[in-house]
């Protein structure tokens, strides 16, 4: 069985809209950017950087991010969220911060009955750019070049738009993977030939 | 001037009840205690532990202890948070996981107007034990010992409790400090000679 990587090109139903989050969480900055698929076309909504640099102490600065997200998730309703998952980090205390960051984005997803899609660096250069090596700077400009957005977008906010256009571009195939399974197992079991 | 760390011994007004909620974050255990301090005495008031294994997906985990917290602090109503600082993680994975644990329950002391207080390992095993290079099971114990509770505490809810201690055993320090410095500035401010 063929499996068909691009959409059928007909009417599109509001079922093949997907509205996607990416978020690229930092103790000082969190990226974020939403992006749509609609009939097999890469759509920017919006994007944007949330600054919690300013907030006195650390509970008041993942709160702002917080609320930031959440305020995020009502106005643009979308369907999942999409970030990077990370392996490394320059030190244990780092890793905890960006971590605490992580976790209130995490929760904000998931207190809004979000799905969570995560991928590595490399799955979402390759999915942007082509190659899993690229540089960042490569990245920024596939990522406004895909979404038809002239400018310059700031590197937090195209991080997260690299996320969520990841998503949407391994979704069609992630479906019809999955939309294939059944038939193909019906069609490999043992004794049951036509 | 003299800095008195005692209470006075006087009649307890409510302004001399102090309660705080110990929090010892994990992404598995999560364990939490409350204790109050009252006319110079410690006294136990809730522990528990929030087990997040079982919740599907991270989101779900983080919303899990999220919640459980946001619902503690609606049944204890703590005047503050008091938690470990972390400096040291076997790797970037657990420190990021740790951290992430740890982001929603600074989120549910922020988002409930709670101040955070932090302590190193040492300066609670010093608060409780006496010695800062304390084993765990001497936590355990003097936790038990100090709060007049029979039984074993699990080892989550101890750490929480000891750090909730930690901050009610030297808040009467830090007090009469803040409250000594105005006059000691004044005492010692040159061209001020009595």
């Amino acid at each position: 069985m063929a499996i068909r990587l691009e959409p059928s090109g007909g009417a599109i139903s509001s079922h093949d809209v997907q509205r996607i989050l990416g978020i690229d969480p930092g103790t000082v900055r969190t990226g974020w950017g939403v992006v749509e698929m609609a009939g097999g076309s890469l759509c920017h909504v919006a994007h944007g950087t949330v600054n919690a640099a300013q907030g006195p102490g650390q509970g008041n600065r993942l709160s702002r991010i917080y609320r930031s997200l959440q305020e995020i998730v009502r106005s643009y309703e979308p369907h999942g969220v999409s970030l990077e998952k990370v392996f490394f980090a320059r030190n244990a205390q780092s890793a905890l911060k960006l971590g605490q960051a992580r976790g209130v984005a995490l929760l904000a997803a998931a207190e809004n009955g979000l799905a969570i899609h995560e991928y590595t660096s490399a799955e979402i250069k390759l999915a942007v750019v082509g190659y899993g090596g690229a540089a960042k700077e490569q990245v920024q400009k596939m990522v406004a070049s895909l979404l038809r957005l002239s400018g310059r977008i700031p590197a937090d906010a195209a991080d997260a738009l690299a996320a969520a256009i990841c998503y949407l571009h391994q979704r069609p195939f992630h479906d019809r993977v999955v939309g294939a399974l059944p038939s193909l197992r019906t069609e490999g079991k043992p004794g049951r030939a036509p």
